[in-house]
């Protein structure tokens, strides 16, 4: 049934295995935005996307590249699913923009400016104070457009993620986060700047990682699915989709990595604490990639029509590479 | 006049520029094959890269990148010279298999398993005992024929040069060189080591380095299509081309790097002496790329037919890119 449906899930970080793979196929995942790298440098980049290049030959029956939109029509027909490729920080271009457009060319297709914290290009979401987008900054965004490299701005700060808007020429997103409105965390997105998003034509993919949910782990799907009927009158229909944030199969040392990378010798919590330190309790109603026919379900019940939810699911994100990645000049 | 023929030269490193650019078109030039790299890591090689894809943009109505045989045509028939790109030396990949796909899909289509040095993967001219490729070497051949990466034996020794052309399964070349029985260069190429490149199906492209050449700088236009002559009744007339190892505009400075590299802290004089240390003296009849139809002439003075000029000038090489670097698979 699912199958019919396109679903796009607009990130995930786990443990990549041919179980996890499979588990795709078995919940109807058509294509993954999968997070390459956190805090990786140039050449670390180029390790990740060997192992990708590994991983594509190794299981070339259940997963393939996608360079751009089509691709994932493409991994469709094929009976495969379509693997997008994205940076959760800008480390990988380390200072040279020369970068920008040689990964775009090895598939990175969707980049973030930030990291949480202060990068060379824009101020990140834990920082006290936000300067917005610096001059290499304005650069590397002309240089994105250029070359198709979506600017996504989930872990960003706020005048950041307005600057970056108002001086990108293509669509910007947020590939995983919710509304600060309906849960205050740190990393979920003032109206504000999701009525920008929107504008210029980008999207909002709905977190389902519990530190971005209204009551954590125990968030219901309805309520869940209330979110989003409240974001889409917001937004509108066409600006967005899933993001999950699923992260399966990562043991806690993966989770410290991702916060303190190399630039803390202090334990830095993130959106955990002292007390809560490792990865959050999963939903009962999205545990791992099995379980899309749930969230396809909910909406159902909350009254969105197949056209909506084949948006939401998929189709949108589809639309967004089409917008803001099309195939590289480089 | 040589508009009409296509022309290719299977070796240039210069200090390129809008000039030298501007010099090929007036040569007749079509498509180059221009060193990327010589001593540079993986991530010095993303520099060199970068700085290339800089040079396709700022001289866009001149040049553009060739990533598969078929663009050599269409750059012709854009009125631009076509750029290919080759690696002297194995280091862009370090000890990492996984860099051969990744720098295929980055435009590099040709790569040299050594530098005059023992390497990684085989042995170099200069080195005192040759005992073939290496185990790492054995893997890298086997990668190189699967994403299309052309083997080029220019700088390696005997024993590893037929080990190659032994376990490769596309052909393999010696991209700048010429007929060791000709002259004795130590990066001449015996008669044994031409039959095997020809049965592999590859090519010679002839060397206008003047220690390369008999009587070095001095060496005439007609001597050098007599060995051209020779080496077509050897291996065949599908099997050379030129590859002239022009390096224009290149300081002694560039020289001495080409030669010494990280590796040496005494000066290594390569094919050069102490006493003769620089640049050698241009041939007069092959001083830059506007010399390109002075050969033509040559061989037409020689006797070759015009199929056999257009052969030997750039279809023989565009030919070999066809069977050895086909649109990558990565």
């Amino acid at each position: 049934m699912s199958r019919e449906m396109l679903v796009v899930d607009g990130l995930q970080y786990s443990n990549w295995s041919r179980e996890i793979f499979e588990q795709m196929h078995e919940g109807g995942v058509d294509a993954v935005h999968a997070t390459l790298v956190y805090h990786e440098n140039a050449r670390e980049t180029l390790s990740r996307l060997g192992e990708w290049n590994r991983r594509f030959e190794a299981h070339d029956d259940l997963i393939m590249p996608v360079h751009e939109a089509a691709d994932i029509e493409r991994a469709r027909q094929a009976g495969k699913v379509g693997i997008f490729l994205g940076a959760q920080n800008c480390s990988p271009i380390e200072d040279d923009i020369d970068m920008v457009a040689l990964l775009r060319r090895l598939g990175l297709l969707i980049m973030q400016l930030t990291y949480n914290n202060q990068s060379l290009l824009a101020c990140g979401c834990y920082e006290a104070e936000d300067s917005g987008i610096t001059r290499f900054g304005r650069q590397v965004i002309k240089e994105m457009n250029r070359v198709g490299m979506v600017i996504d701005m989930s872990h960003s700060a706020e005048r950041s993620t307005l600057d970056a808007i108002e001086l990108s020429e293509r669509p910007v997103i947020v590939s995983h986060a919710n509304p600060h409105a309906w849960h205050p965390a740190r990393r979920n997105k003032s109206d504000r700047v999701l009525e920008a998003i929107a504008e210029s034509g980008g999207l909002l993919g709905f977190s389902a990682y519990p530190f971005h949910l209204r009551d954590g782990p125990d968030c219901t799907l309805a309520a869940y699915c209330d979110m989003i009927a409240a974001t889409a009158d917001l937004m509108g229909i066409e600006h967005i989709g899933i993001g999950t944030d699923l992260c399966q199969a990562q043991p806690t040392s993966v989770l410290e990595w991702m916060r303190n990378g190399r630039w803390s010798k202090e334990m830095d919590y993130g959106e955990g604490s002292q007390t809560n330190a490792g990865w959050p309790r999963p939903l009962s109603w999205f545990r791992d990639n099995r379980d899309f026919p749930n969230l396809i379900a909910g909406l159902r019940q909350r009254g969105f029509d197949e056209e909506e939810i084949g948006r939401i699911m998929g189709r949108n994100w589809v639309e967004l590479l089409e917008r803001a990645a099309p195939p590289s000049v480089s």
